[in-house]
């Protein structure tokens, strides 16, 4: 990605002296570090370097090739550059897929020159590459917008929409005082893809954070791969979630939206933040490159100069699990000193009626110091309102003291619109996240204090790979659940004891052996239906109700299929374990909450198949209801280990079996706290 | 109100050549249409005008007093004031309840001294007042701060905090382009409430929607039923939600936090918004002020310059329940007119391949005026990028044209600082709402296609007021079930068929009439845990079991309380149905899921008692899990009109008795889609 990034030399196809063509020459030609070529027959010099007529009469060579003329002409151009020897082309024209069917064989013509020429292709559709701090634009996005960028910035984007790469950065930089580090515009990504660059920006280091806007992840699992190994933080805005959004990208990028609540799921599990908004994701994303990480339970000091915005915060900061601090006694009595004796301390800070004794600044410098020394504060959310006296906010020295004792500090700042740029744009020099509204201030804080990737950390396991026991063979289709829990035992899965009966005496001894009351099923091929079709019979506690049920079912099902009885079991309460082979994401496991609420308003975790206890353990707190499993109302307290061992068998099973698409153990009943499934369907495709 | 809002005259009491003397002063010098006369012994003159000793002294009337003096002289000055005939005092001076005990002492003593002169407080601890068109500044902020203000504005403020009106509007004004109409900052409330504001603003012409930011609500009652009344839209900010919050609120303006969930609960019943943050809530309030009251369902047309912008619209407004207009053939055609050839046009109308063909302006107006005749468009949201091509959004044509046909508008506004602001300027004079962020437009558009509060609606019903039936004479305390259940017979409520049984016979007998399997419960006096002190018996369908667990009761109760036998009903769900008598709203009802999940994750919804059917059916629609009324998964529906009448039974019964603190029936079964109670509380206080 390297000759992307940062070429030696560049050729620009479609120089022009008007429009888009000349915008893209002179950002290009105005980039640091780089020899600049421009390409286009009708012109012999434009912008005051020499124009060439093709790649191939460029005297030098040529390291990367932008490409910015109408779409027909791309084959014959990557030809030309792959005979140059161009190591990379970014097709910054449009189309291609995104135009239909003509569009999606061009670009597929394109991408096969490039990869029988070893060349990377970048694009197409897209608004290209734009590094700040490297001086580097790689983009026909209009040059008095660039002008705008202020030159700092850790956090870079990536993106699949051009606005994002461009009137986007516009607003963030004059708007906001926020400037990103490398915005990288992946368009039709038809080589070149959101996997490529961020692998590329984890290894760069001026880079501290990457947010992605994504309306599709074909390459999902390496995605999340790289995510869960990364040693930076990531945001992610994944679009096209709702039935018409999907519709939508479709059309849009020529790429299939993925499925919206496993996408959510598994960067939750890889310790991804996720944004529902272009803002939101880069307030997240820069909160969280600037922000240490900050441990669970992580206890915030509010300063503030309003009583009102003191107290919202606290609601704020509830309703966000962070938990506000106690400080300690010398704490407080230092914050005495400025007081008005009429005002004890404590937190939040209200710092106004000092601040009317002794001036903003002098108040503020003695409180923070004050905070930065206790022992019991991790985080500091300040307000400040810059109208006049924001030279009295020491930022530097602020950062210094807090920093020394890893302690993190967020802005909320309000006041008029000249000083609050001014502090917005001293503060990103810092490296201190500002916020304009408080709930934000509060998210984004919360946000750093939640687990991030672990880098480093547990290696995935490896599929056992064993096979299936050899008196099981697989069936094409929907397994039955006696099958089912056969093969379930054999990975230790814990599943309900059961029997086929053939007659009713078997029934009857099955039923001693199992203990009363038992459940009597009828399992038909293919079958998945089985209670709405009537054949499953529960509250068999007396001979006599069996053999009733037995009879009837013996009826209903005419000599097909097979019958089954279990011991009837009463759960605490019951569970969904599923395991699904997904196109984008590969082998993953689900744990949910059963039963008809959850159904209404799903509570599901997923992570990716195979995957270790830690992992799994991770997903049950990730349940809205995890705390049912402490033992609410006074409930044996779920065995935590019992039920990680069994989602992990569960994914070492499908992850063994490529075959297997889909496993669902639906219920799993937790009785007594141990998890157990009480019927489950294997689907086994060829 | 009037003379606080327009006096004729107004008394600085406190004015001084300097700080905020002088700041308050100057303000309410410069305020439109009022005579003004400065009160300080120490001067003869101030700012040009006369200034007198004291309020005696004063050869003219004065209808109202501005107070900034040290909080100790209160009491003397309100008693001039008195005895000068003024109607209105305003005490901007802190020092009072918010300073602890004496304080406390201090303010009682003013409120009794205006109480008996019939004067009206404002204040103490307090902003004062700020009417932005009406070039009023009854307030001690700074005059550069006033000075930003734009004199537009249709949305007021009622704040209980002095920082949402004074730095908060420089902040609104200077970064964002929004001005307030009128802001009122209502401190320590010790006699005018937002209440008392509330009710002026509703009569206000000027005013078209009121955001609130309220630590309390000690008259919860009256404000909710100002609410129901009101013909304009109001949003709510309510603070101190959290243990934490509430602590700091109680020591900052010295009043109760209410009951978080409750306040809620009531605001969404009376149609009024709610915000969790300072900004969300002036947006939402300036949305709802500017947009046409929007029927549910509403159909939204997004018109775009960026397809990213476009899905991601579509999955926020899908979040919000908005669906996507389906537009009319006629309007595809005509939007097909200017989109390139292999671009079906569809929504979101992505126009940035039309714009790129005829310029973002001719593009922009030929979609409007397309999607402003489409029979099948509700509501426009409008992406733009202001950069150059600002003056091309031809924003009052627009505005004109949809306005005709009864449709509203929002703007998403991206671009560079300076030509965005100039845009929020037109827009705020055309009344049209932009905003910064995505999310924020749609949320705000969200809002507006909720129900509102509903003036001249259905009125509140009386309390019936029917007597307790003779034979149930009330027990201070706690109620039995079987005593609570024969009292909501009498009320027409449903509870579960039961008999008292006093012997193994007179069980018999009752299970027989009530039909097998039957429920038998040990009632002791005030016990209201019985299922956790083992005095509940569930399924007990033979004799022997009833015989068994009869004789295990009567045991364990040593001769206390008594027996009740029950038909055992199978509910297909639980609900809970509940009334209390709320110290600052009055008789309540409350209807939520029941079971596990919803303790974990609350699912309610409240009503002011007493209360019609359509408001109770209202209830039940507020619920999260209101889906599964329908008929879940081929549960027969619920007999909703029964579930409405039980809740409006229920109001009547607590609203007829004010020594009814409280009921839970709890739970409600429902079987077969009809509610039925089958455990009840009633608490009876003296």
């Amino acid at each position: 990605m390297e000759f992307f990034f940062d070429p030696s030399s560049v050729a620009v196809v479609g120089a022009s002296p008007e429009r888009t063509g000349k915008s893209l020459l002179l950002n290009t030609a105005g980039s640091r570090d780089v020899a600049v070529y421009p390409v286009n027959p009708k012109y012999q010099d434009l912008e005051g370097l020499t124009c060439y007529p093709s790649v191939a009469a460029i005297p030098h060579p040529v390291e990367m090739a932008i490409l910015l003329v109408p779409a027909r002409f791309t084959p014959q151009i990557l030809e030309e550059c792959a005979a140059k020897g161009v190591r990379g082309v970014m097709i910054q024209s449009a189309g291609f897929a995104e135009t239909g069917e003509d569009g999606r064989e061009l670009q597929a013509k394109c991408v096969a020159i490039a990869r029988q020429a070893g060349m990377r292709l970048w694009g197409p559709n897209c608004m290209g590459l734009v590094d700040v701090p490297g001086n580097k634009y790689f983009t026909f996005m209009s040059p008095n917008i660039t002008g705008v960028l202020p030159p700092h910035g850790n956090l870079s984007l990536v993106v699949q929409s051009g606005m994002l790469s461009a009137g986007f950065l516009a607003d963030l930089a004059t708007r906001r005082g926020i400037a990103v580090n490398k915005a990288c515009s992946i368009g039709n990504k038809c080589d070149v893809d959101e996997c490529d660059v961020l692998e590329y920006l984890l290894g760069d280091d001026t880079t501290k954070g990457v947010a992605l806007y994504l309306e599709s992840m074909p390459r999902g699992r390496r995605f999340m791969e790289l995510a869960e190994g990364a040693s930076k933080p990531l945001v992610v805005l994944k679009s096209g979630r709702s039935a018409s959004g999907a519709k939508a990208a479709l059309s849009h990028t020529a790429s299939l939206a993925g499925n919206a609540r496993l996408t959510q799921g598994l960067l939750q599990a890889v310790g991804v933040g996720t944004a529902r908004d272009f803002h939101q994701l880069v307030d997240l994303g820069r909160s969280l490159s600037l922000l240490p990480e900050i441990p669970a339970g992580a206890r915030v000091a509010v300063l503030t100069f309003s009583g009102g915005a003191g107290i919202l915060s606290c609601d704020l900061l509830e309703d966000n699990g962070l938990p506000l601090a106690e400080l300690a006694p010398a704490t407080l009595g230092e914050l005495a000193k400025v007081f008005p004796v009429w005002m004890p301390p404590g937190n939040p800070v209200d710092l106004w009626p000092a601040m009317e004794l002794h001036g903003p600044g002098p108040t503020l410098d003695h409180a923070v110091q004050a905070v930065s020394q206790d022992p019991n504060v991790d985080l500091v959310l300040l307000h400040t309102f810059l109208g006049g006296t924001q030279d009295q906010v020491n930022l530097a020295r602020y950062k210094e003291l807090l920093a020394d004792q890893g302690k993190g500090m967020v802005f909320w700042a309000l006041g008029l619109d000249q000083p609050v740029k001014e502090f917005e744009t001293q503060a990103q020099a810092e490296g201190v996240p500002v916020f304009g509204e408080l709930a934000r201030t509060v998210d984004c804080l919360a946000a750093a204090a939640r687990p991030r990737a672990r880098a480093g950390a547990v290696p995935r396991p490896q599929a056992s790979g064993n096979p299936l026991p050899t008196d099981l063979p697989p069936t094409l289709g929907v397994w039955d659940e006696y099958q089912a829990k056969r093969l379930l035992r054999a990975w230790e899965i814990p599943a309900v004891a059961e029997e086929l009966v053939e007659d009713l005496e078997q029934a009857r001894a099955a039923a001693d052996k199992l203990g009363w009351p038992v459940v009597l099923k009828g399992l038909l091929p293919g079958e998945v239906h089985k209670s709405e079709k009537g054949l499953v019979c529960l509250n068999l506690d007396i001979p006599d109700k069996l053999e009733r049920e037995f009879q009837r079912l013996k009826k209903v099902m005419e000599g097909q299929g097979s019958l089954v009885l279990q011991a009837q079991r009463k759960p605490d309460y019951e569970l969904i374990v599923g395991y699904l082979k997904d196109a984008q994401f590969g082998p993953c496991v689900m744990l949910g909450m059963g039963g008809v609420t959850a159904e209404l308003e799903p509570d599901v975790a997923f992570e990716m198949a195979p995957l270790d206890p830690s992992r799994a353990l991770a997903m049950l707190g990730r349940l809205r209801m995890a705390r049912r499993f402490d033992g609410f109302r006074g409930e044996t307290p779920l065995n935590r280990e019992a039920l990680a061992q069994l989602i992990c068998s569960l994914g070492d099973l499908g992850a063994s079996h490529a075959n297997i698409s889909q496993v669902d153990l639906n219920p799993v009943a937790v009785c007594q706290g141990e998890p157990l499934a009480l019927d489950a369907n294997i689907i086994w495709e060829a």
